[in-house]
């Protein structure tokens, strides 16, 4: 008995989890509303209300668990095609609908709301972060990247000039970005000495 | 009197923006509206639709042209130290209140509304990308930057670092934080041959 509750509590969840979605698609975040998650979900607005504090947490625990390990980061021994590899698919899922607008819409309510922009740091940037410092940490070692690079700036680097086509000057961030942002980055601003 | 005319519309324009300003920081961004913004000021609604078609573009018309003068890059002829110049004075703008929490709110906005994004890179960002492209070629002429670099990447490479701080991380941009930043871009993270 208590591991059916248990289902159907799971399956509610889910079922929020989807409508909120479906509805940001159809509305757009700003017009999304719990109330309308609730009534076309048909559970009460308290039942939301106890889980998700905010619209904005609603829609990120809705949004980020599913593709979170598809940006895995390939070890082939090059560590800049591996880098590129990862990155690729990380904007690839970006390009494609819904994702990228509905994380878009994320990052948007992140700077209104901080405990949105604390739990997307937890649960998405914090772990990539993470395993981008441990790839380049194991290049480091092999020789592959220069000893003194700050391994804490590393993602910061690498992904702040695509969140800026992203999220600043709105354009497209293709594969050929990447490529162009990856060279500079390796190359370094400074002429050969 | 047609001059007169002229200069009480441009007092009551300015009037309305910074009612905005004052009423952003009051209430937030969020809860920011036209209604609230006309009462405060005193003028009808339509009179601010007539001139701004959304809360955003009256926000970012608001907001930005009063500092954009500042980020002037110097050219004492050391590029590396006229970037770092150049980049504390930005990032003393943003740690500065008003401007820095409304600037997020305006980007969090872009993230909602495409046309105040377009308006941001028009009159914002678009300036200063080609500010520091110039620069850079003039040190590129001189030798001070690798002959290869991408300089319409530029702006991106060097910002982006400093908006993943902002608008991600969500941690205070430090000079510290952009000397770092510089110093890795510069040197690049592929080892000396």
């Amino acid at each position: 008995m208590a591991e059916k509750r248990t289902d159907r509590a799971l399956d509610r969840t889910e079922l929020i989890k989807q409508t909120t979605l479906e509805l940001a698609q159809e509305l757009g975040f700003t017009k999304l509303s719990i109330e309308a998650v609730a009534a076309r979900a048909g559970v009460g607005k308290h039942t939301i209300y106890r889980r998700w504090p905010s619209k904005g947490a609603l829609f990120l625990d809705a949004l980020l668990p599913a593709d979170a390990q598809a940006l895995d980061i390939p070890n082939t021994g090059d560590i800049e095609a591996d880098l590129r590899t990862q990155t690729y698919a990380a904007v690839d899922l970006l390009g494609r609908p819904p994702f990228g607008p509905l994380y878009q819409a994320l990052l948007g309510e992140a700077q209104h709301d901080p405990s949105v922009a604390a739990a997307l740091n937890e649960r998405f940037i914090g772990p990539q972060a993470q395993r981008v410092r441990a790839r380049l940490k194991l290049a480091q070692r092999q020789g592959q990247v220069a000893p003194e690079l700050d391994l804490d700036l590393a993602f910061a680097i690498l992904s702040g000039p695509l969140y800026f086509q992203f999220l600043i000057a709105q354009e497209i961030v293709t594969h050929g970005y990447i490529d162009r942002v990856f060279s500079a980055l390796f190359a370094g601003m400074r002429p050969s000495p």
